[in-house]
């Protein structure tokens, strides 16, 4: 339907995980031609922590998950394609507890060690057939590699993405790959952010989800392509211990300094990857904040600049607007000083204690804003909290992709 | 530069107001052919009232006009049409400050009973010598209408905007003018809402405050074109008591209520011009939110339905999403109920209860969609808060207002 984001980048190679076996079907639940279920097997003792969406109209699947979450323990992962299952009431309940007992009896496991995610139309039921066949084709099915089951965890996605982190334990390697999929929200395929990181290392379930959580503001937080969010966003990390290093129990565990490195970095790129994804995006921004009264307050300021529409069609303008940039600061409502604020574009700053910076070199600001990547500098001139964020431009795409169409 | 909104209305018969006197003037903040100066001078014991933006990042003039509403008394206002004078440091306050001496030297009445504001490019200080030449030429012009006023106060606006109510205070008919200016924010003009209310009423500026906090929450905070707030939006009320009726010192004085809803009104009105003239509108939006824990939480749940971009593209491209509009309402972070929603289009209700109307008339909906004035529904379910938001669709056009442009 669209064309490949001009952001895009080429799937990585991502090391398989012990542990942890991929498989995909055809449930057909929408028609068309390619798989839609994924269906992922993890061994005996895998933990599992994870981050869901803030929505409080959220999917049963995102209800049913974090029940599980809070459980610790996962043996499988079943992801459906095209069809989104929010806004279906007790029906689309019971479709997902039929995959969770049907997966439970394969495995010989509880139905709460199975973690079901669906995205695509909403306010249709999951059809309990399609996803009843689908399942067991999955069972039977050949494993497949992690750019087949990234393809299938996909719904209006431009390119499939994957990321990777390995850090050292002890003496002990440990490895992670990761999936995700989204590109901003589309109806009725509400474009919703699912990802999946597996990891070899043996994490205690309370330290994975601490470690989550810290990754997860420093990420999956940052990022905004509308400022719009899905009913279905979930983040899950699944932890085989195949890498057999000694437990990880708490943060002053040998090696969890590394491996939480190691977790943000990963779902740092996957986060980045959904914005190079963002419906009609043309160009990547990061914001960089600098200066603020906090780290909060600094991610806060961030994000309202990376979601103001003038900012952003800025941006798609080339057009160095720091005015813009001033407007939407003092509209997040958090602490700063007018007087005391700095801006820059690329590594020009334009404008510095409240003044705009009197003859500065346009040249390398017209250069920068001409290429892909573009980054804004906001340092407030208050303290030491800071913060990076990343969004896209908003450019007719977004406009033809979302209002060009009829349900 | 843009044609004139299609949502635009005539210029309405606004009846005179004593003690109030409106003229322009050329002072030529740029180097365009129109009068850009407006010089109102009010009668002696006129009372003041004003809100202003929450942007903290707020010009001088908004800096100096909070001091000024702090006094309760007004004897002038002056706006300035094409200069911000925005992020414009001490030397922007010189301008204001010079101006504000000059009318009070003028009228003999102190500088801080003259109001200022100003809108157009910012980072530019307002020049001294323009200001003070084109105010000389102003105390010098012979009185003007409402509209030449309207115009004049206007800089990206692309009809000129003005309203008028009337009450009985006792057995006296007062009345009230307005005019406003804004149209969403277009830098390097970032059009700023300028709103200028008059009245014949005499009524004590505490209580003249109290009546505009009331009115305010019901129509300038309730309608949203991007989301985006300028630096510099101003609304005063001015009571010049002309009209001779005793004058209201408290919510409890004989007429306190009817002078209340007509200032409601006039400010719904003037909000809802601004609304039609938002950039790229081809569609005006009334979001009323019914059944929310409280009036405020239905008011935040209604503006974040309103700044939704997808929901916003949904109108443009006359598809009654209402899946969109489940997800803006689930983001608003307000109580709400997946299972207890409905939502209309026009008067026909697509879903209920967590679910979709199942074979509901699409054909008055469609014909709804067509239409310009759109009118979305919610129902929480919960309690008996409601409120009702103004905003307009996401269009082309606001793209290409926004971003086909170079600074």
């Amino acid at each position: 339907m669209t064309d490949i984001s001009p952001l895009a980048s080429p799937f990585p190679v991502l090391p398989d995980i012990g542990g942890v076996t991929r498989r995909v079907a055809r449930a057909g639940y929408k028609n068309w031609g390619r798989c839609d279920l994924t269906y992922v097997e993890l061994a005996e003792g895998t933990t599992v922590a994870g981050v869901t969406t803030k929505n409080v109209c959220c999917s049963t699947e995102v209800e049913i998950c974090r029940d599980g979450i809070a459980g610790g323990k996962a043996r499988a992962l079943v992801v459906n394609a095209g069809n989104a299952n929010a806004f279906t009431g007790y029906r689309g309940r019971e479709a997902v507890e039929q995959i969770m007992s049907q997966v439970a009896a394969h495995l010989g496991c509880a139905p709460q060690e199975v973690f079901v995610s669906s995205t695509g139309v909403i306010g249709v039921p999951l059809p309990k057939d399609k996803a009843r066949d689908g399942l067991s084709a999955a069972f039977e099915a050949e494993p497949c590699s992690w750019q087949a089951a990234a393809e299938t965890i996909g719904t209006t996605d431009t390119f499939a993405k994957g990321a990777t982190a390995s850090a050292m334990i002890g003496g002990t390697k440990v490895s992670l790959s990761g999936i995700i999929k989204g590109s901003g929200m589309i109806a009725p395929d509400m474009a919703t952010m699912l990802g999946y990181i597996f990891t070899d290392a043996a994490i205690a379930p309370a330290l994975l989800q601490q470690m989550l959580d810290e990754a997860n503001v420093r990420s999956f937080s940052c990022i905004t392509v509308d400022g719009d969010t899905s009913t279905s966003d979930t983040v899950l990390v699944f932890a085989t211990g195949a890498a057999g290093n000694t437990m990880l129990t708490s943060m002053d565990s040998p090696g969890a300094d590394a491996f939480q490195a190691a977790l943000t970095d990963i779902c740092t790129q996957l986060a980045q990857l959904v914005v190079k994804d963002g419906e009609g995006a043309q160009k990547f921004i990061e914001i960089d904040v600098t200066g603020a009264a906090g780290d909060e307050s600094a991610r806060r300021i961030g994000l309202s600049i990376a979601n103001s529409p003038l900012v952003k069609t800025a941006i798609a303008g080339e057009d160095a607007n720091w005015g813009r940039v001033v407007m939407a600061v003092g509209k997040a409502g958090e602490p700063a000083d007018r007087d005391k604020l700095a801006i820059s574009f690329g590594t020009t700053k334009v404008a510095a204690n409240g003044f705009p910076v009197e003859g500065y070199d346009e040249a390398p600001v017209a250069a920068h804003l001409k290429g892909q990547h573009i980054r804004i500098g906001v340092d407030l001139g208050l303290g030491s909290g800071r913060a990076t964020v990343w969004t896209c431009d908003l450019t007719h795409g977004y406009i033809s992709i979302n209002a060009d169409y009829r349900s």
